[in-house]
């Protein structure tokens, strides 16, 4: 087929490369962004008088009728026709003849791509706030809905203290947070609008890129037109934001493998969200964590992919940058639906709170308490660290627990043991002591519920910031 | 030696085991944030009435001591002693006697390196900032320097359109700005005090976290102890801004590269930013750019690496998070470096303006306005692309340029040239045709340069905020 | 639909998560193998007593149709069907009743997708031999198409020394040969029969691995069954191959990128592979070569995104390791698309000799060979450098090449300059003059491609080999 | 200081630049292979008549002074000598005179730091062979020392099948076996020898490269100097060879760290292997594995540093490839120490036995056996799954095992259970049937550790010839 470009060629593109650098099967995502652009471009082109109302009229029905088609299912796109550009402006044309030949006016594909991509990224910011903010809630929900459970706290995966089964899913909804915060990053480099900067260097037209900014909803316009069109910051701040995202989620996905363990026992999923085994019949696989830990190296690798593509391009404009698009929308896909299937997940879980707390029963989580106690009595951290150690050391040996010891056991550790020590280290005295701002004493955790809860009123106000871009 | 927390242990640990899991070697680095958060938290603990004001004192007092001799060199670091707190510890006690044993109450190492390692991050964006702004500076000074030279604009590598040089290295100014709200976006991840959390569970100690904040100048504070401990965002964001950053550094780079070699012979850098060769006397290379180029590699591995250390991490501390440091380190050594390099790079670089205009003598880069020329006199675009590009065939053929072509000539490919054509495509026209926002044309510049100024007008306020941290 | 593991559920999986964890959309490219897996396993079973031999007829007839079906696009897949394992053990027992739920006896879907790819890699691995072997070949012939273009050589993209355009190409091809001897590493790693592993355990069925190993044709058998079901590490070498491959190609494409400038003009690429600019008429782009350079980003992504899957997993298998097929199987795509490109390419690539050869004239990559010849007049080398470097920078200051210099001015630098010294410069002399093994002169490439040669007969057996496991 | 190349220079370099572009701060840990290098190379250049046997025998003893002085201590490296070539060359002329000058005639530091760094890595490979044999043999010590020692096996961490504790361990042996064989890939592309390539193009002198290979034990030679120079395969291959290992020990790593759980309580690590906490008197953490899984993020990170590195540069030598070292140095501490490490840790490793076997009391692991049973009375597969898992919901139900199940309740799920369905499902039972090839049963497991030893053994003769290459 002969190209929009061929008139300097002698001889046609060999059909393998042709489809080696169309980028049409994965471009034709953003017809929506491209007609909306090329609508945009087209009004502004006959308002500044640079073709004329009458064209920019069938220009913009032509492009309207398109989408109605692609939408319908009854367009097919070519890929000889290169990208979603050309498929769209070659059928615009055959439909309204000449005037479609006007539409190119004043815009390269340089900067007509780069404005489809700004304005995709734009919607999908908004649709992936929506559903983080849906998962904060999911986290918010279990939290109240287990405010006393108690469970053992871990470092290093020993049993460190015991802990709010919601302190601990609270911190991941401070996690989110962040990474809502990354992401409204990502809307301000999202939202600058290339369009007018042609192929590198602005155009010798007298267009007017405030109007097109303002009919396409853009907050800024970029002030340099070759940074226009090889600026590719929006993109790569995506995938470290969803990297970010998802190395959250494979933490959260480690935990609920562990939990959903026969060992642990902490958890049990809903049967919706798990799959079997084709062999053994007794299996009820966490699958839904498991394929979200994976699929965090996945988008690890879109964003090492684009900074590798990047790397050493000279200005402006080069052909590797088509490869920002796959590894994009591909971590855009896996981002909403992990977000997705999370929230979904963390709402049928059921928290075996009796196992959590019956796990504390036979461990050393509170001697640390134990320590602390001796301090206030006056002896310095350091001793009483080595005290407690020695005990811990005692009990192992004996096979006992600390609160099996009896007074005079504990006399031999340290005289200041006295009969209150007892009270001092069970389970529900270790927790609400931690009293201290950001603890995980009951009240300490209803303080950080009421912070989140003023968080999300902020975030509220994001989103419908950034779902009034929808055209 | 025996440890501070050996009470538990029946046997010592492998020299072997004590060298691999030591951090000494590398967080010694941050022994001023460890003294500083320490004093911030024993001054705490008094007021508290933790601990006495003279203990408080003698902490504070030895513990400056121990600063005086650090910076004086008179400090040996043991790796028996683990890591900068152990260290920094052992040794006040030795000299301050049971009063350092009573300096952890409350706080443990998890808290308390998480404390210094922002307290560091924080620091260093404020020097970073600094050395960015520089590098701005340098960008506008070179554009400022050659207002009028014109030069082959590229994209694909191949002469596309004529361009201001200081067009061109605008660009590399809005890169740059993004940066530096990306480093904006790092220091609000950074400035969050996480002292307070212990272990992971916040503390049974009647602490003032707020106090603590107020004294090294936090601006907030970790709502959630698990998160304060295991947070490592602030990190992979300083790893993100980084590598977009060196990734913008790798195309100057390029550029500067292709520049400086024969066949382009655009600049030539300073004999002082150069190298030569152990073997062929004639050579003159630009060492400084291909190392940034390089350096670009070692970057992005150290963002994958705290990516993947990340990776599958259940809460709270694991000892896998002791890997965050080098890398982080050795990132801002290197950003460092490369700003401070580029900047004096720049500053020494001379422009051959001679060179370039000569290089758009010979070459094809006017043909888009020569196409906007017949659809200024009607012809739609499409129409005009494909009769241009006829055009250049034929030059090709003839080894003709543009400008060889006499009227006649012309009117073979379309009867709508005339006699203003050649004007319409001189070089000096088409640069100064590219008016619209953000375009080439020297008004564009002058303007865009104004815009930069106003921009470092407000990142000089940030730089301010971020200097005031100083302890 | 109901699972074939639904017994031990109460509830249907949520329709979201299915699509979620389903594989179907990928893996189906393995339909081949995995037919040719069952049939294989049914005749064994059958063989050994397992099943009957009507059981073993009717499965491997049931299967044989489904194949023909799935080649005649007469078979839709299912997504709440999960696999392509599950895909067709429906289809079969829909077909063929009881029968088809014998087909999975003694084994599991863990072993059987580890065939599955075992065998599909194995495959891929001997159609990229093949696509190597011919992109040797292209570089062999386009060396010897031009055995006398003397081009400069270049260090850090300063000319260095002049060298054989032939020289310069047989680098790549030694690359080529590394990357040719690595996939001989991949075939060892893939050709490891993994059936018979079960779920992770083995089986307690009396099966015969050697007899399903015979039939495939593999070399080997895993002698574990859990690391069987759990290996990846195959897939991590071919990535690995993969990146190191694309990592030479990306090498070779900057240098067709730069050659194909208006700068350089060293090369001419065909019309046939290259594309146009949408709005500017003159441009013909080296988009292939830019792609290809783009494409390494990807295949870096993709090995980093499977090791980042593997870290940190727990033995045997976890649903993590699903994610290992799409990356390889873009890696592959990649790979096949990219060799075969550039094998055409560089056929249809005309070389500019005389420009190659005209810009020597001008630059100063003699100056080695000046200072070798002062060393055989008796100079140590080092005073023979310092003296030609001061000899350079006359000529820089004076805009002469040494080849301008008189007697006169030669003598100046150094008494030991006689009238040889202009014959012992001249850019055939030098090249001719390295004629040490593995240098640039026409004796030793003349050499090095008879070594070449004899290289390829040897890599031609591994082809034949490579293809005989074809079933 | 005056550099080595300095004569066309007109200005020194920047002190800064200096310290930038350096190599010496780490490239002076090959000073062994620099000398033993410079020494092969000076004895040829004698040999072949390009220096007098008078200068060889200065240059000989006065590099082994040198290196005397280095290994006593007393030599200090300058970072404005740039490198360990230019640190020895110059120290080397000070001390014998213009004798020295004469050293790097023939040579370039392209090809120098290319011999050195073959070299350096050719010596690690046998080291690091040497460690990977010892933690084999560690493996096989741990399956011997427990031969009997039932497990639970896991695929999702879930229990799966019962299998023996040794067949476990030896799935890791049969990793490190795939690690050693591609630790052999490695050393055959180390193995080859560089100098004599020049700065590119190879040497005007009539030098003698066999000479030189046979004296410093090189199996092969380059074929191509451009390559020779500019390749940096070997150390890609070793970084990826590195992150595959560093990926099996964060598998063992995970699960040492679940082991070591109070929840599954599998095995103890000896105090020597763990440290304490600063706040929590009775932790152990398992460090070590925590650390060697953190350290597989350094390991990836360094491999894509040079990939990133290496990608896009032009031939031949570049500036970035100055960065190869950092990485693979570092990268060859990591794989050192973790080896060296985990080959101690297993040794003092102890397994609880009775807590492995107690656990599979209260599971349902031996639910496929069951199907089995009934596949063997005739029932296909999949009735016989769907019967199984039945089963299993009802004791889940009724808080009941299978083995708890009576006849009569077990016919209500198939009339095919007969009085031995309960010995059929005992673990012993279990674990026993599961004797086909490469299966868990003892039988199998033996008969993995003779062909584990046979491999060793044929491991032992690679190593041998590894290490002859010792000078």
């Amino acid at each position: 087929m002969s190209k929009l470009w061929g008139g300097r060629f002698a001889k046609n593109t060999d059909v393998m490369v042709e489809e080696f650098t169309s980028s049409i099967s994965f471009d034709s995502r953003m017809y929506r962004q491209d007609i909306a652009g090329s609508i945009a471009h087209a009004r502004m082109l006959a308002q500044c008088g640079i073709i004329s109302q009458d064209d920019a009229r069938l220009i913009t029905d032509g492009l309207n009728d398109i989408l109605a088609d692609i939408e319908a299912g009854n367009f097919s796109f070519e890929v000889s026709l290169e990208d979603i550009h050309m498929n769209i402006e070659k059928r615009l044309t055959e439909r309204i003849g000449p005037a479609g030949g006007r539409l190119h006016t004043a815009r390269s594909r340089n900067d007509q791509v780069a404005l489809d991509t700004h304005m995709y990224v734009r919607e999908q910011v908004a649709a992936i706030g929506g559903l983080l903010f849906d998962l904060e809630q999911a986290v918010l929900d279990i939290a109240n809905k287990y405010p006393e459970t108690i469970m053992p706290g871990y470092t290093h995966l020993q049993r460190a203290q015991p802990i709010l089964f919601a302190h601990h899913m609270l911190a991941y909804f401070f996690m989110f947070e962040r990474d809502f915060r990354r992401l409204g990053g990502v809307w301000e480099s999202a939202d600058i609008m290339p369009l007018g900067a042609g192929a590198l260097a602005g155009t010798t037209f007298p267009i007017d890129r405030e109007l097109v900014a303002s009919e396409l909803k853009f907050g800024r316009i970029y002030e340099n037109s070759i940074d226009a069109v090889s600026d590719r910051d929006y993109i790569l701040e995506f995938l470290s934001f969803a990297s970010i995202l998802m190395m959250h989620l494979s933490r959260l996905s480690e935990e609920i493998i562990l939990w959903s363990s026969t060992e642990f026992s902490f958890i049990e999923l809903d049967d919706a969200h798990c799959t079997g085994s084709s062999i053994m019949p007794q299996k009820k696989n966490p699958d839904v964590a498991e394929l979200v830990r994976g699929k965090t190296g996945r988008v690890f690798g879109h964003l090492m992919a684009m900074l590798t593509v990047a790397k050493g391009l000279p200005l402006a404009y080069n052909k590797d940058l088509q490869e920002d698009k796959e590894g994009l929308f591909d971590t855009i896909d896996t981002v909403k639906f992990s977000l997705t299937v999370y929230a979904a997940m963390l709402r049928g879980l059921k928290v075996n709170s009796g196992i959590m707390r019956q796990a504390l029963k036979n461990d050393f989580s509170n001697a640390t308490d134990m320590a602390d106690y001796l301090v206030k009595k006056g002896l310095p951290f350091r001793q009483a660290h080595e005290v407690v150690g020695k005990c811990v050391a005692y009990c192992l040996n004996e096979h006992k627990t600390l609160a099996d010891l009896s007074l005079a056991e504990f006399k031999q550790f340290s005289p200041l043991f006295d009969m209150d020590i007892l009270e001092a280290i069970t389970i529900e005295t270790c927790v609400a002591a931690r009293n201290s701002l950001g603890g995980t004493s009951p009240a300490q955790v209803r303080q950080a519920v009421t912070v989140a809860k003023s968080i999300m009123e902020k975030q509220q106000k994001h989103l419908d910031m950034y779902t009034k871009i929808k055209l």
